[in-house]
């Protein structure tokens, strides 16, 4: 792909200052980028050492103050960092070519497939799934019988999705991931744990992204949802059950327990765990490592465990390595008080 | 399926209030079942309303107080949840037909397999390895040389079972799940970490089922043992010869360290981690995300990051917020000691 | 394999204090050893009771003090812990025997590889991919596009390696990892998540090895970078663009975000998090479960969440289950005071 300035512009409606001819052949970071590449800048700390790259072109924000001369060549762009990742998208396709049916798939009776399809040798399709348009089923892609798999959606390699899950459009989910494996519910009978057979489903909806290693359960009775645009990072837990709000962010190792709901663009950071049968407010935030055991409101940033407000952590946190000195000064003033007393 | 409440009654010893004809047609949950599925009812927040679902038949227990007029057909028996998801099995069995051996999957030299198995593609079994009767094995899944796998076990897609692991009877391993990788062990040879070769296995014995992800390492010597019964979340590590007891419960990214040893019954909570070489008693319970550092003896509770207690643990959750106004009255306190003392 | 003690001292410097012409059919731990095994002591407890060992053979330190009479054979050499698991290894051989191509795998167009390699049914290697002497690739692994594997690498069963990956020389990549992945970045276009792609990739330097079920993201640019004979335990997260120094060693579940850089011989304890950004100098050592939040200082050893020096996290661990008891002593004394001061 080669793409000169004035190309650049006219798909993102940036203003140039410098030559509309001049061709770019990549794109990279501030430090990295070469004469032939295209940067970006949005961060003060760049946008002051604009003479330091050696990009070719570089989106900045209007405010930017133009060099009086040298320098690469400008895109002048509000959010220059979208556009930037916009152009990088036609530089690195998320796709490759769709190949069609390998004859090393397996697909099962009655699946029906899409037009300009991409699966894979070593991918298992169980019987009645459908596949949309456009969709991308890498190697040693497993998918249950009865599932849908909606329109542009890429499976990349070693995904297990179970029966009846609903895969939406545009959806991608990495390798490793496990989509409607059973919950953990068992029944009680005597001492032992009878199984619960998990009669619901996983329903994924438009513009989701699901990281690598991810387990997301089957509802017990009805579904597990991941609304439109959620993100996932690696390693999440999603249990049997779970509502997950639309454009929500589950960053790496986040654990949430059965039937907890979380509302729309909630973030929760890494390693955070929510209990079964929560509610998280829209808007919410639940801190790193944060364990969260009663509902959060909408709009709040919970930290800490157990979860406290946010603000409160911060302070508690600067407290607690100053814990023995605390106990000491106590000590020391319950001896002094004595001592006066008695005096 | 379709079962009559004669039927349902003579499978389970329930008592027919109502009209033993009636069918059932499936199960469903007590807030979403029809006039033809089938729900419970234990807790009292459910048999208070008994009304307000439209089930054709609800499994209630003894001391329900029926309803003078109207409502679903009950069928009244101990223990309605343990009832309810048995029959709820009959709708929906674990396994599906048995297609035999696929031409798509790969055996080794000297396998042997028991009767009514399901082998599908793209499965690879090594040399030597015995697979029991009824035994299903997913798409994807490895077997590695030497291995047993017991009667009436699943194993889902893309599970690897490394060599010589002994799987027992009617076990279920979840998808994505790593059962015999090498342990974490190595040795120093001056600054470099040297690989100790695992000559250990793991053995999983009957009635237990492995979540999705989990990741179960081999015995640096002898086994890591996973008893009878034992159920475990997804994304739950243990280590190198550690001993879970039987009917032991993990929950969700859950990490267990090399050699420990968990009695029988214990359940350890979401995303606790217990430290190598320790012991936890038989019905001891480990609160989620706990730190355990130190033995468990059996029966007790413990919780927190060092572990404690699970009572003082409670009461610590309800102080560590408050410690910055607690370190505020005890400065406060200093000072007006010291002004006090000075007049 | 059978090895005379004679043999054995061969290969390791070790001087006999037995039968050189003793024959050892295998080795094992020191309690179930028996007197065909050879096993080793280093640990006084052991060196204490070897007449309790039924061991053939035994690895011990110079300064052992050799019974009277009766007990093992001896085999006395500097750091018998090494040279055991040495010795195993030649019982245990980490690599089967290598049979070549299996036609049931899938080579891409313009792959090249190279002698005595062990490619397994289900394999795919993408387009451009380079495999060395000796690689072994089990089943069900992915290659991508243009991935470079480094002689005597050994690649376990279903592992996902995703396009432009460099893997070193006696690299060792555990099932289910994943390497490669997208990072989790996204820019902001008004109140939807768009997907970054992730131009970078996965460098893995020369004789690292990789748990199972471990999830290391391509950089957005340039590389995500684990250094030479690191070590890595299972579940662990390696976000992109971070850089793991020399010989460092993750233990289970650990989790570090973007961009952060650990320098060589670092040990980051089990469940452990570090946030992005951030830098831990070479020979830090982080405490299970620690929550990384600034920059650690070489040689520093960090514990707890926020993280604080280990020696005062060991001292606040005390007080923690004792801070009731502290909040009781507080009022108390608050309350003899002011009694006190007005009277």
């Amino acid at each position: 792909v080669i793409l000169t300035l004035k190309e650049i512009a006219d798909k993102t409606g940036a203003e140039i200052v410098g030559d509309p001819e001049k061709t770019i052949t990549g794109v990279s970071s501030f430090e990295d980028a070469d004469s032939g590449e295209l940067t970006f800048a949005s961060d003060p700390k760049f946008l002051k050492r604009m003479d330091q790259t050696r990009a070719g072109a570089i989106f900045v924000p209007p405010e930017v103050v133009v060099p009086e001369s040298g320098g690469p060549d400008l895109l002048i762009i509000d959010n220059p960092r979208l556009h930037f990742f916009r152009i990088l998208a036609l530089f690195h396709p998320l796709q490759g070519p769709m190949p069609g049916i390998s004859p090393k798939a397996t697909l099962g009776e009655g699946v029906r497939v899409g037009r300009d399809v991409a699966i894979f040798p070593g991918v298992f399709v169980g019987d009645g799934t459908l596949i949309g348009d456009g969709v991308s089923l890498m190697p040693g892609t497993y998918l249950g019988q009865n599932t849908v798999i909606g329109n542009g959606t890429m499976i990349k390699p070693n995904v297990t999705i179970m029966e009846n899950s609903r895969i939406g459009k545009r959806v991608i989910i990495h390798s490793g991931t496990v989509i409607g494996s059973d919950g953990f519910g068992f029944t009680q009978d005597i001492s032992r744990h009878e199984k619960i057979p998990h009669a619901g489903f996983v329903q994924i909806d438009d513009d989701v992204e699901i990281g690598a290693g991810n387990t997301i359960d089957r509802g017990t009775f009805g579904r597990t949802w991941i609304k439109e645009g959620v993100k996932t990072d690696n390693l999440v837990h999603i249990a049997h059950n779970v509502v997950v709000g639309r454009h929500t962010l589950l960053v790496a190792q986040v654990g949430i327990a059965g039937s907890s709901s979380l509302g729309d663009n909630v973030i929760v950071a890494g390693k955070a765990g929510i209990s079964g049968h929560l509610k998280v407010g829209d808007n919410a935030i639940v801190g790193p490592g944060a364990g969260v055991l009663h509902d959060v409101p909408p709009g709040k940033i919970v930290s800490g465990m157990p979860q406290m407000d946010h603000k409160i952590w911060l302070k508690v946190g600067n407290i607690i390595p100053r814990l023995p000195e605390m106990r000491k000064k106590l000590l020391a003033l319950e001896k002094k008080f004595e001592r006066f007393r008695k005096n």
